[in-house]
């Protein structure tokens, strides 16, 4: 098996690129330090190992299954999941009070992520309760959290988010499943859910659906959708466990990869006795729904970056290990072949892999680290400002690891010929399980929308001089070094694009041109992601700088990995994207004015 | 299920960019016209849709088991592909004295192409068939071509190209299957190969392996390289088979896609006993095996164009049929949702996808149009500026479509969204299936360094020069017309970039930096693939432009999508692997210079 991360680019990730031992100058965090952070991670890392990874193929080579309308999982996923809920992961950013390890959310994240390294399908059984669990702690009421939240974090209830239906996916504003009122205070449910993880199964003693639904009478389109708690078995007020609730698993989507994690469509209702429970205010389901998306967004680019990850460490194995060819200088055929590693069109694949996945990990561990100083810090301008990067990145987090660490395990299947495509090895399952992140939480496209028409627009362009002033501190330490300087110069220079870009494109759309000025987002994005990565790399590469000063052999060998990786990004990837600055600036109508007929 | 291909589309390629009608100038077509192309196209066409298409999903989730040392298929492979040899493709250009229809290469490939856009992997059997079959004719004996060649053109033997072993797949020099020479004539094979695509199966009445193997006491390295024809049975003097020869299928090898063709790992001679018939003289098997290599990296270029192409027509009609959300523009949540074609990013996709899948068929039917004139123009210059240009384009169609017909199949998928991701659509697994192509017959790696180091730089770069003057004319022609001008330009910079660079890199490869030099073979291969499609889309504009004038409306459309196409290509696309030329011609050595410790 492969490892699932280098240990050493974690501990320089966290500690040396985010200072994350800092952050127990918050109280909440003050008992804990690097001592604490290492054990929780260790024991993640263990635990993935000894009991997620030994089952990543088999739960690909058997997907579940629709058995007497049950749903069958490998009983290595109950195992699996029993670990992690013992360990105490799903309560791991709560309160001690509450039976948490009261973990910074970025030290989490570290830890969640081994889990999806691992092994992508059955990790999300715990990122769904986990998600799930933290909805409810904000918006439910006292006896909700009591009969549904208390038993998810006690490991005994699963969770789904239910918001997609057959005929609409992107477009929530036209979900058709229905909400009636009951004079008994709960709802009855009548329609249809597609796509739902873990919609059915037989691990847990119950299944907690988060169902959006439209209430009768409610105003039109998102505004009228409100979010209902549907149990698979109605919780009677002393917890026990009552009827069947009115839903059914109607069906299995089968997948490319992902096989692990159970992917349903469920139907509520039919019989018109499906029993839900409003969650807080009517028509305010979305803005819920948001609490958990945004951090699902993150997840699913943390869940892309481990994915990249495994393939970069299983393709650096196998380069180190594989004779093969020879310099294209070296002509005498009786000399000894090289190891692949030798090649440099496999130097570029592994370097290519290395600053794709090194840099998607970097930068959510900083967005996670924001959200601990959005909630913790004691300085209201200071949470603000952790608030909007937040935003203006979590689009970023979500659509670019999904499309670049995707090319990383294309990478990884090419470093390993013929056979990277063959399930002897991991890389051809970790290619196929990414495909799906480009697709869920929010096709990259409405990510680009997202980044585009609402994070660049909003509060006045504030978030982009924000993310603008963070590079130019970046920018301005980076000048002073020599061997940065390049990089520091390529770096303000995409940043002025960006930023003249938006000032071209938002007068033009302010001028109504909106459906013209959006047409091209996804380059938008493409632009502005390949940017943020170069600056997070041109901080990785000034800590890396200033670690070479007082570093060990071994440790001067990885700092020179971190300055090269540096390196590659902004002589190989950074000028790709410039381009669409300026086919953005003119406007571009190509695809919009390509008629349907045309094709 | 999805068209294969536009006929539409075929016609122009073939009939108004190609002018393949002309063909009937030369001799041996004189009695073929656009009756007798229509008439094979059609019945290829038919037999693809009919006897080929309906089980590539099945192929797909029954992949060849070997059982009791057998290997089993599927029945409907055998059905299928005893109609493609009764209908008489297998010697779709052989003579009409030896049963053959004489059609000209070009037109063989459409036909061919239809069979791997409907199922490749049972379509990969009629090529290793007719691959070996070619080879035979034109280097075996003539008791070697009765034995082993009449069998399979008459579709009773099936072939194979056994190159790969198992520590030896790009690295031919390696191979270390011996053929020792007895005093019957024939010799005795000890040896394994690796990846032997319709290595062993039940549905032919014999296999004739065509096996790479070393004489002992021969020169090392490829110079000491010969070929063997390895029966499965022997085949006794009047033809009848006689013993089992002493090879097994030891194992099968479970690929991520490309499932219906049987890949197998083959021991040779455990028994001392495996009989080898050599072909042509000793130590030249390497030649001949490129004699088949170069057209079977056509054909594996115009595979990933055709998979390509039907995830292009699948995406197409879903996005016509799928309504989905609204414009930006259009507020009202109570508006009707649009067919998702509507949405620019969607055009996007299947405008992307159109220049790529067209692009590359187009490029892939001027290669095959190139080796008809090449072998049948009576003007030896003619034949010789011919084979010039099909030596530099070769690495090229075989390298653009395999990335760029797979990025088209992905966004096939990203078009479906979560359906996209699922079985129920043929989208995954034309990703996955064509995720081969960039690996087998000589990786993509290999082919820049073909392409950069041999193929640039052969007879005093006379290869680029010709390249540049067909570009140049093409250049001429749309320079004239005010709609392409902008392109004819940017074609023009891009081939300036080319020269340029060959010319910096060279005069350092000369004085020694080889290694140097070749370290970023892949960048100048995208950068020669992205401007070599450009100028055929240059092409296909402009006969588009000239078919305008004389259009009715549904041929306006088409024409007109062609030019949107190629403003496409121009705007989107050439401008990303401009900045690779400045990399180049710096001989950039990061990849280079990074060290195996620092990962």
């Amino acid at each position: 098996m492969n490892e699932i991360i280098d240990r050493r680019n974690v501990e320089f990730t966290l500690y040396e690129l985010l200072e994350a031992e800092g952050l127990n100058r918050y109280q909440r965090y003050a008992e804990h330090g690097r001592e604490t952070f290492d054990a929780a991670i260790e024991t993640a890392h263990a635990i993935a190992r000894d009991k997620f990874q030994p089952h990543n193929r088999k739960n690909d080579l058997n997907e579940p299954e629709l058995v007497d309308g049950k749903v069958q999982l490998i009983p290595e996923v109950k195992d699996a999941l029993d670990a992690f809920i013992e360990a105490g992961f799903l309560a791991a950013t709560r309160d001690y009070d509450d039976g948490g390890m009261q973990l910074p959310a970025v030290v989490a994240q570290v830890c969640n992520s081994m889990f999806q390294g691992a092994n992508i399908g059955t990790s999300a059984y715990t990122f769904l309760a986990a998600g799930v669990a933290h909805m409810l702690e904000a918006h439910a009421s006292e006896e909700q959290q009591r009969k549904y939240m208390d038993p998810i974090y006690e490991g005994r209830f699963f969770g789904t988010m239910a918001l997609s239906e057959p005929h609409a996916g992107s477009s929530l504003a036209d979900i058709k499943t229905r909400a009636e009122p009951t004079d008994e205070g709960h709802y009855l449910l009548s329609g249809a859910k597609m796509w739902i993880s873990g919609g059915d199964q037989e691990i847990s003693e119950n299944i907690i659906h988060m169902v959006l639904a439209k209430i009768p009478g409610g105003p039109p389109g998102v505004k009228g959708i409100s979010m209902f708690i549907v149990p698979k078995y109605l919780v009677n007020d002393d917890g026990s466990l009552g009827e069947r609730n009115d839903w059914v698993c109607a069906g299995l989507n089968h997948k490319m990869g992902y096989r692990g994690t159970t992917n349903t469509f469920l139907k509520f209702g039919e019989k018109g006795q499906c029993v839900g429970y409003l969650v807080g205010e009517e028509h305010k389901g979305l803005s819920y729904m948001f609490h958990m998306m945004n951090g699902a967004r993150i997840g699913v680019g943390m869940g892309a970056v481990m994915l990249g990850y495994g393939g970069y460490m299983a393709s650096l194995d196998y380069a180190r290990e594989r004779p093969q060819g020879r310099h294209p200088d070296q002509k005498d055929p009786a000399s000894k072949p090289v190891p692949i590693i030798e090649h440099a069109d496999v130097r570029r694949m592994l370097l290519a892999q290395k600053a794709y996945v090194e840099g998607g990990y970097a930068l959510g561990l900083y967005c996670s680290q924001l959200t601990d100083i959005q909630h913790q810090d004691p300085d209201p301008a200071e949470r603000e400002r952790a608030h909007l990067l937040l935003e203006m990145l979590t689009p970023v987090m979500k659509a670019w690891p999904s499309d670049y660490c995707l090319k990383a395990n294309d990478m990884a299947i090419q470093v390993h010929g013929g056979y990277g495509y063959t399930r002897e090895y991991p890389v051809e399952q970790f290619y196929r399980d990414n495909r799906l992140n480009p697709i869920h939480e929010g096709t990259n496209g409405i990510q680009g929308l997202d980044l585009l028409g609402r994070k660049m627009m909003m509060k006045g362009g504030e978030g982009l001089k924000l993310l603008g002033r963070e590079m130019q501190a970046t920018i301005g330490e980076a000048a002073e070094v020599a061997e940065l300087k390049e990089y520091a110069e390529a770096l303000g220079q995409s940043l002025h694009r960006i930023g003249k870009t938006v000032e071209v494109m938002g007068a033009r759309m302010a001028g109504g041109d909106i459906r013209l000025g959006l047409a091209n987002a996804t380059l938008f994005l493409e632009l502005t992601g390949h940017t943020i990565i170069a600056w997070i790399w041109l901080k990785q590469a000034l800590t890396a700088h200033r670690g070479l000063a007082r570093a060990g052999e071994a440790d001067q060998a990885f700092y020179q990995g971190k300055l090269q990786a540096c390196r590659y990004f902004f002589r190989y990837e950074l000028p790709l994207v410039q381009p669409h600055a300026e086919l953005l600036q003119a406007m571009d109508d190509t695809t919009l004015a390509m008629q349907d007929k045309w094709f």
